[in-house]
């Protein structure tokens, strides 16, 4: 584990040097007015990124192979212009096998991804639809894609943006699904329960998180909801007897869950575990967006009396903390 | 209690003549073409509607003094015109009071209403907060009010739209947001509860039903939501020492539960209770829609193989009904 | 084939018996107001549609056993009503095998299958890229899928919704793609011609045309889209080596062929050759709706002078026929 | 009345000193990178904003009471910093009551509001139904209303942003009105006039204009609309026999003026005076815009023949001063 | 001057004979079911149609030679089918010149037509501005023009859609044109005034009203607010010495008189003359469809309390009368 | 011939003296901090643009006569502020007639413009038309129009804004009109061309390119489309005996060439010609957007496995260059 993040960097004094492990964002190129060349960095962790220079590159002690998305150990020491921070790199090699975890360089669920892990397990121990229970167990039993399910954010800039971000949103997910379908004795529970599990699992492939988050050109060309179809339709392939009718509705769970074309779901809603898991996932990311805003609030040390900046995945809304206003008022 | 419905009337022998107790619906004066006067009514009760005609109104045995919106007493019998159904009325008088209930007249909901009530106050007795219970308790203790709440339709035409309809889909909202609530401890529960019995109020007031399901004049110029914020504003008025946050956060519940400007609320919901409203309001709403559509399809003897005829609630989407189709297929 | 067509019989002297050959489009159990029990039937073939009953369900020369889809030799005499035709069936069996063809009965193609087989064959062995050629070389020799192809209708009721529509699209569209090719040396050619090839595979799962145009259940769920990725992914599942990246702008060809969200591709165009296949595909189909428009129109007796009427394909616009409008007006 | 305003600090000395009296728009404590504390202030008046430092804050001479909202008196010189202006504070207390005048702190409008309010009273006197003359008569009796009425801008930053602006847009929508009720004889002339000094009341209370103008949090939850109609039904609850029928006419004046859903009126116009005063709001707003981007140019020196910057207010259009153009053209 | 008009048919006994002067709407060419040929006319006047038909088209006594926009002389009798009145035409022949008034054929303005163009004149001999006075001097000097002026429609089937409707439309605008100006200084009047004269300019050739309100091809192709603008421009370029500045700023108002692209205008008002003519020519067309909905609910017989129906122009709202619903509460 | 370009200038050391033409683009009175007056400038050629600033406007090297849209010649120095080049300015004089060439001080298009001239007459020469062939020789036989036309950018800002980029737009479009009417008979292919040739003619008086890129005011006014009606309607007028028709045909094209209201056209494609038309354009305009972002990401050294940056003419759409990206991953 670090000694040291990002975060702590803020506080430190101008000029003292520092040892500490970073994950590589960016490495770029460039050259001073007097045509000096030297490498911009963006580094990360957990916790933050910051600007770094290396302005003698050809000095010994910096590595020539360290490239975007490898760990490296840097010394160096912290400044300040014009209240943009940066580092100023003096020694800079990879890190050894086992020196870091890529788990502290990204930002990370605060949960406990065993525990979420086992919950999800724990779903698909529920079901009594033996069809589904095999499709998903079939699936989870590939041990490199469980490692990425566990591994995967839910999304690059949005909600859960942040390594386990898909898990805890589909953990959060299936104890909703359970208290709604519990509510309307229409749905078919296992079916609901299975398109919660599945609905994103082609982030898996469509993101990568090696090196920060990002899409990859085959995200960016196909697509998660795609890319789960296809993912999905093979597992199938591999199962027989499948029922036809139950693997066209897993699809369709998949392809509509979206909500709307103009959200890139080629296909409505047309069924009613489809409509409820629309209306679930996006219930879940939105009240994740709003508890974000209000820590980030509480962070900046916004008064109880004041909106919250405007929420981009709300179109802009401002919002207010009901329980912080009315507790705020009570002495009024 | 009736003898027999509009529906019964279908398999009648052309003819034959019967007794039987109607709400008027529509009463015009027209002429034939030979210039003779005669009135064209639509006649209506709780299983559906039928055209009738009088074809000698000056007949004594036809009351001069009944109109649109009263319950009747017809004899008559029954014809069909290329598969128009009709009555042809020979007798025709207002009912005397008690000979027939207005419940019988309209479509009603299938649910107990007073075991709906019964839900209703449990909920409001369930609340920890005193102003919102003390507000709650004072609406629901004028008589006229809560019996009105107990009759209204919650639409015209959409979903629920049925007497108790407005209670059916209140009630079925608080064991959502129960449920809901208890998922996200970021919310405060009363708040939620009373958006819920409150959203709607105003349709008390915006629709009238008794003569078939219309919009009054000041419902169609003012507005359901802004009927419920004046009401409960008033309400409010006469409970001393109302926190005045609480009372603005009540009435944002109220004002932004249609969830966005062009569906008619002036305001985005701001707070995560009123957010949550909105959702689980358009959810239980469009759910209401879902099983509606698929008894139609049963009723109208569709296979389980097609699709359901577009569904107004649901922007003209077709449904498939997954429970009915799954079954189907089994044997294949 | 056949003798007498749908189209024939409007000219018939009403109640003069003849015999033909149909497809039953809908079958209908209906009573008459006397109770009496009826078969409504819609017969079609390939000039159009007519309605058609058996008023005696029970008698001998009327075969019990056939269903909407089949094909039924018919003895029956023409009637009108009120400006609609009708038949009156007297004898009705199933066609027995060889009788009659399925292709005489459903709206077909003015043009030469065979001959559109061979330019869509002649494309594929124009392709340099071996991998392509490969990949569609192994589609088309699936014989059955190969026939479908020959027979599918490119829609239900829009562009070419009719036998080998899809075909002849498709060829109209390889002429194009060839032109558009040449005139820009950015394109990938061989990625063009194998895009519009593949880009409406799917429909020939999306649809059937065995008893009328129409989407199957999946069609409805899934979509076209999604049923030719799926399709044309596990063909190249089947060939070894088939390079990750030619697979992914394939399928990326596929997905974004109706070139905007809100028109149910889940991507965007990315690549140059899938804006292009856009496009072309949107123009193709919107000339061939001029086509027929202007058809309709010379069918309909219009003169040079009128617009035609409002053109559904063409956001209900109305068009005017540029050739024959200047030919009228020479004299002038 | 202040001798120094923010406006003629631009043209000072870098370095003299000087004494001025502000309104403090903002109060943030920061740090220096050595971690030194200091204020930093946003000061403003009726002619602008500049910002303020205070680097010793601990200094006897600087107050330790003011707030956000305040009145102040402060000592200190000017300096630029890459084109910024800033005020280097030496001595900072709050001014006495009486010594500076808040209606020299805000922009404010340059008519004279005694007149402006002269002319409303005019209209009301001048209203021959005699419930809506009682009705605004009631309402502007009331002095706190009254003067918050002369005192509120009708906007943050969009048109009419300044102290007395609300009353300076309902005055010229009043003559606006009488000349297009002479127009209209279907009009209800009073009814017209009294949507018009009602429509906007409710921003007396959605802003706030102590401290700069901003929303309150009330505001922003509820909106002006909202509680426009709240206050006006309030004074209609103690005007006995006021007409029922009336008052609903006068609520659907305010809460259908926006003109569209999506501008945040939750009903359309469905009378024609709503209709008209929807118009003329629109109109008057956008005329005003016009008039202040054409002084906006010709402030920046901007020649005729160049068409003004994109005005927000118009959907980013730029505009051409007709009279300025065509004048400029003359000697062509 | 017609004895008989459409309307008076409606009460006419069937069967009874009369002559009456009609405007050929549509004739075609059609045949009964035993393949005998008959003519289906489309007859009308200014009170309405009534469809008639020929059923011996060979009879001496019907006229060969007349085509849709004839005048002709009926002879014939009414009939009822199923409440759609009919005409059965016995004799026919086409109008002598002076016979019958092509003014009595159409629904014309109910205005002084003499009036209005007064009305005209003496707003053109207002201009203070030389330019412009000749410029609209000039057009008007065509005769022909002018004549058509006095006569075109305002729209085929909205506002104003009579003969006349155009100058009514104008000279309704002027008046409200000359109120505004004088309420907004900054307008150049001049300016204004000639935009509304000729704003709608190009009706006259988009619109025919020879033989009922129709598009000419040309109209549809390219539309009046094209056509004005070259009419405008071959005026000016007939006189010498034009401002450039000013023919431009003639130019944009009839360009941009609709307000916005989707509207058809190819450029939103850039100059304040502009943006008013939009917002008073959109103003005057909403009064005049809510001032024909009113008449029609009355004619309808509709109770005051009721809403009018859906108003076309006025996105599918319904309205209501002020004054008739506050006048009818009074007794309340 | 320039010796130096602005793109050169970047490499240079700081300070080193140089001499060169530029363009004025801007020029601007600004004021130092102490009230000194001095001049800023910004300087451009065909590679690009860069500012400059003139301390001592009152030297007597300093010419006072130059204006916005001058050719100059410039000796100065080269510096850099904060990655800010800028050029310090010693002497400046309005260039003498034929020093320097004005196609050499904006971007121009890489293509012969004899050349292209030569292929749009010979596209002239190619109609069979005869009317089209003698308005497209009257217009162009006007020389000072045909080299406003060889010259003219096709945009301000997107695709083909540099000098005789609406001549090779024009070609390019001329290359796939003939390719497509090829295609489908049905269109008429001299109007097509006729069309192509015509559809932007207006940009030649809506932009001017003498001083930079800009729009004249009648061009905002009036826009493109209907400066290329009244062009074309005027050289109409000129040619006795053109066709009516053909006419309104020709100036339909023009009218609706950008296919949707919304995008500036009055008019939608009504004729076949006018649909073709519109696509090519369209496709055109992108595939030059296209190849211009391939060549900006090579520019910029981005590895074929990034997408473009986003693509303002296709929706901030990134791209991927297909060939490119194939090649990359051929040795995988």
């Amino acid at each position: 584990m670090k000694d040291i993040y990002v975060s702590d960097l803020m506080s430190f004094d101008e000029g003292k040097p520092f040892d500490c492990f970073f994950l590589v964002l960016t490495k770029q190129q460039r050259s001073t007015k007097s045509n000096k060349p030297y490498l911009n960095l963006i580094l990360g962790d957990k916790t933050g990124q910051i600007e770094a220079r290396v302005w003698d590159p050809g000095d010994p002690r910096i590595a020539k192979d360290f490239e975007r998305g490898d760990l490296v150990k840097v010394r160096g020491s912290f400044s300040r212009y014009e209240d943009r921070a940066q580092v100023k790199v003096d020694q800079l090699r990879k890190a050894n096998p086992g020196e870091a975890d890529k788990m502290d360089m990204l930002p990370a669920t605060r949960r406990d991804v065993g525990e979420l892990w086992a919950d999800l397990e724990a779903s698909v121990a529920s079901l009594a639809n033996p069809d589904l229970k095999r499709l998903l167990t079939a699936l989870l039993a590939d041990t490199a894609l469980a490692q990425a399910y566990r591994e995967a954010p839910a999304a690059r800039q949005l909600h859960h943006a942040w390594l386990g971000g898909l898990l805890e949103h589909v953990v959060s997910l299936l104890g909703l699904a359970d208290r709604v379908a519990a509510h309307y004795p229409l749905l078919e529970r296992d079916l609901l329960v299975t398109g919660v599990i599945l609905h994103d699992i082609g982030k898996i492939r469509e993101l990568e998180w090696e090196s920060g988050f990002d899409y990859t050109v085959e995200g960016v060309l196909l697509g998660h909801i795609q890319m789960g179809v296809v993912l999905v339709e093979k597992t199938i392939a591999g199962l027989p007897g499948f029922p036809d009718r139950l693997r066209t509705l897993v699809l369709h769970m998949i392809l509509s869950h979206h909500g709307k074309l103009e959200f890139g779901s080629p296909k409505l809603p047309m069924i009613p575990e489809a409509l409820v898991l629309n209306f679930l996932d996006d219930l879940d990311a939105k009240m994740q967006a709003v508890a974000s805003e209000f820590e980030k609030s509480a962070r900046e040390g916004k008064a109880p009396d004041e909106m919250t900046g405007k929420v981009w995945a709300l179109d802009q809304r401002q919002l207010l903390n009901t329980k912080a206003w009315l507790k705020a008022g009570n002495g009024e």
